[in-house]
């Protein structure tokens, strides 16, 4: 580990020395060594945990104080399972003054889990976002049926299955910090790649559905043209 | 419609008055009808929009600047696809103070939408937020492999199907916007459900790993316990 300045900390995390410093103050970023009464050196594990609170917030989307509680997570974490489940917690705290769940929708998200052969804990943060979905969705006037709800756990299943199993099978450093942070901050930050993906999918679907082409003749179209 | 006061209004929506004021101001709710100098009436069309703007803040987790461009993109949608696709451009908007994807991974980006037989405009906020996703996942030093994303590109591209499907075979009501409205609810408010439903499945995926059950014998376990 070759030490170096804050001037050269800023250069490679391609943040301001000002904004290194507020995350210094902030806990977000671990002091340096301290090499005189103002002056601290920083090694390569500051360049990496400031590219990764950087990511976090541009990319995850994520307020500073969930990055803390993240990378806290993160830091205490024993295992990956324990540093998954921590930061999965912590994220499910942004909506911590909205209205409990509704008894209706706990029960519907009761009935998926076990019908899916999934296990939670009773107050599980993830079982009460997922109830709290199907509120608003019910409050707006959209409920989502039954059929819609287990097409999708259904249909993701693979994904988090697959996941689990990716990093499981990469081979283990001697670091166990370093499989934690790998696990949650791939969760973290392959959400933006799931959400555009869907969203390019739909737009695509939609495009096929509101264009067909002009030179295809109407019996060979995949879309049948709709009355609207 | 039957006119109501303010405070009907808030006992409705289940927001204070000071909340809806706030709104009023902002331009999030539209003016009721103006009934003397200082008073005015509201009806149901704002009970709808107050719980709209609650659930886009409280369940997806956006900005007030964010819910305000979305509900601009609803007002002003001629059809489904500009809704969806005006509300996807305004949501992408987040990460705008962010470094611009590489051209490696625009590049990744074209490779798979070209795969998977999909379009979409140069420059399309999607594709962008894709690229610098996968940016982000290079600087933290988990790179998305091309398999990954090609698996995730998969696996995600018959839920966007199912949810167009979903939509267009819905009874199309009066009005377009009512429609529009539906549909870009539906996108935004499903976005927890999916990373719940993903969530609960690492965490089970997890468990399954980390604990086999005691009474099964080795060579009848569904994971094989590795060397850790």
């Amino acid at each position: 580990m070759i030490p170096m300045w804050m001037a050269e900390l800023s250069r490679l995390s391609g943040l301001s020395v000002p904004t290194i410093k507020f995350y210094l103050r902030e806990g977000l970023l671990p002091a340096g060594t301290a090499t005189g009464a103002t002056r601290s050196t920083y090694d390569e594990s500051h360049v990496r945990r400031l590219r990764l609170i950087r990511a976090l917030t541009d990319v995850a989307g994520l307020r500073l104080d969930t990055v803390k509680q993240v990378l806290d997570g993160i830091d205490s974490a024993e295992s990956w399972h324990d540093a998954v489940g921590s930061a999965h917690t912590r994220l499910a705290g942004t909506g911590e003054d909205s209205a409990p769940p509704t008894e209706a929708s706990l029960a519907r998200v009761d009935a998926l889990l076990e019908i899916q052969g999934w296990q939670l804990a009773p107050g599980h943060p993830q079982a009460e976002i997922l109830a709290r979905a199907l509120d608003a969705l019910d409050e707006v006037g959209h409920p989502m049926s039954e059929d819609m709800l287990w097409f999708y756990a259904h249909a993701i299943r693979p994904i988090a299955m697959e996941e689990v199993l990716w990093v499981h099978s990469d081979e283990h450093g001697e670091e166990i910090e370093a499989d934690v942070e790998s696990a949650v901050v791939r969760t973290i930050l392959t959400e933006p790649v799931i959400l555009a993906l869907r969203r390019i999918g739909q737009e695509n679907v939609s495009r096929q559905l509101n264009e067909p082409k002009p030179d295809v003749p109407p019996d060979m179209r995949m879309w049948p043209e709709r009355d609207r």
